[in-house]
């Protein structure tokens, strides 16, 4: 019973549903040995922890601690799913708001205890600017932090697969690019169908454009759509889909999907955000290149930019995230 | 991307939480690509697959169904955490009456849709007794079904583990038997601690008799520690170690703890129950023998089966079991 390596992962919001899910689940895909289980509610993480221990497995090294800098110190790969949730009579304002200042201090905590993280997830929304903050605060190079993206791909290739008929995974190279939200943009073009490009289905009688839009749209509201059937938000997939980033930084095999990674590249004309793009994990961690896709879907693209922009902007309001001006001078990296 | 084989596994109550958990484990483990998810409430049962479908497991082909019929036909691997909880105001007899109810109607079902399976795990409680009522319904012979029993010991190796301050793991062998309740058996005499016989630290100063007290009526309440700390009953540890019985079977690797098996050994001073004892579990199925153990240990063992006697007879009065003398007109395999 082999882990991959004995890299200390770190586990923030591990009394949670994906963080106490990614516990079980960073095991079973043999990560590493040495899992952190951080939460500041120490009840709820002692029983997430005493869960963990029941499970026994072989050779693990499974601890827990409601103390930052001890669960940062030594840590290579760290996963924050430690969200504050969006409770009644919160504005989205309020969310965004409390939600960065938790990034800003997880960046501010990451430079002090564990500058030199291989990979730092950040999985709590809006996650594009939550993992934009932590990245400025951090330190970090680019390269070594990521935000979840993947989820919107996998929905898509979800309902393609149901539309069609076929099994899941003939349908091939889903993407989404852009936010996390619900202004993504949902590519048609990259995509196939057993061998048929999508782009070539679109349109006739085996998906009209009417179904492609409703697909789109589903794709969109995705989490909502779990929400409504489960009576609470997404924790299976997010962990899972999470924990395959980290082990392809840990294994060099590679990751099938779109990751969110900054980006500042004022010629293709995004500058200083973070988004999903296409992607290529390695051992070296997260590199992007521009997405191909139609002129529409390239304006989708800018359009989901411009609002990931007015969200960034918001939060140096608040002043959260300082000017862009000044981020080189805090994270040198950038 | 390989799986272990090709069977198909169907999960009974997959909207809940172990049964989602366990969709979620099977796939991650590799155990089979063909998951069936099966649960009577059908909106979370939606929304538990298509969590798992997010999840894109390459290869996977999981399919959901409220239907009992389309479920088991074909199946080969079973598990059934698919049982009522206790609701407020019920007695612990009208949940004994209506588990034991479900667990017989899966037995038929069992004999009519899948009479050739390889495992039928039954973990819903009293699992003892709703595993003996489906093994009695459903034909199948003894070393075709089981029932969880590892967490007691699991969570006796923990609790060791914690007294000590040494990884879980050197702790060894920890051992309960008889029935997964508040009556079963702790054994000492069959652990180590690193190298040194659990029997040759209890009573010293690193352990005293009051600590050792302490720690077994902590294994015996173990369940009821989870739902205090997490407020609600555990699920990931259910869910991973079934799974690794279930995985015993396909792989033949073995497993390493107690399973719940049948146990009709009159010379042994126990018959026609189902409880843990030391098993060993193969592509075969899963066999047993007498636990080895003090005198006390054995007459713990003893009192404990006296315990699953009254609810097995308690369970046959209320007509859900035949009267034992029938038992192989309905099951010839006992």
């Amino acid at each position: 019973m082999k882990y991959i390596c004995e890299d200390k992962l770190v586990l923030l919001g591990a009394a949670g549903a994906i963080g106490s899910n990614m516990a079980q689940s960073a095991l079973t895909l043999r990560l590493t040995p040495n899992v952190c289980l951080y939460d500041p509610f120490e009840k709820g993480l002692r029983g997430a922890a005493e869960e963990i221990y029941h499970c026994a497995f072989p050779g693990a090294n499974v601890t827990w601690t409601t103390n930052i800098a001890e669960a940062l110190t030594g840590a290579k790969y760290l996963v924050s799913s430690g969200g504050a949730p969006r409770k009644e009579g919160m504005t989205r304002e309020d969310l965004l708001k409390g939600n960065c200042q938790i990034a800003e201090q997880l960046g501010k905590d990451v430079r002090q205890y564990c500058p030199d993280l291989k990979f730092c997830g950040v999985i709590f929304n809006p996650a594009d600017i939550t993992g934009l903050t932590v990245l400025v605060h951090s330190g970090l190079h680019p390269s070594k932090l990521g935000t979840l993206a993947a989820l919107d791909s996998t929905r898509l290739q979800t309902a393609l697969a149901q539309h069609f008929k076929v099994p899941q995974d003939q349908v091939k190279n889903c993407r989404t690019y852009g936010g996390h939200g619900e202004q993504m943009a949902v590519f048609a073009s990259t995509a196939k169908v057993g061998r048929t490009l999508l782009t070539n289905l679109i349109g006739t009688e085996k998906l009209t454009n009417e179904q492609w839009a409703a697909i789109r749209e589903h794709v969109r509201l995705g989490g909502k759509k779990v929400i409504e059937l489960r009576g609470r938000s997404s924790f299976q997939s997010p962990s899972h889909q999470t924990l395959l980033t980290v082990k392809a930084i840990m294994d060099g095999k590679g990751y099938d999907w779109p990751v969110g990674v900054y980006v500042d590249s004022p010629e293709n004309g995004f500058a200083n955000i973070m988004m999903a793009m296409e992607t290529t994990v390695t051992t070296e961690g997260i590199s992007w290149a521009m997405p191909k896709g139609t002129e529409q879907e390239l304006a989708d693209l800018r359009t989901s930019y411009g609002h990931l922009v007015k969200l960034r902007d918001e939060v140096i309001g608040m002043g959260i995230l300082p000017p862009i001006s000044e981020w080189k001078k805090i994270n040198p990296n950038l």
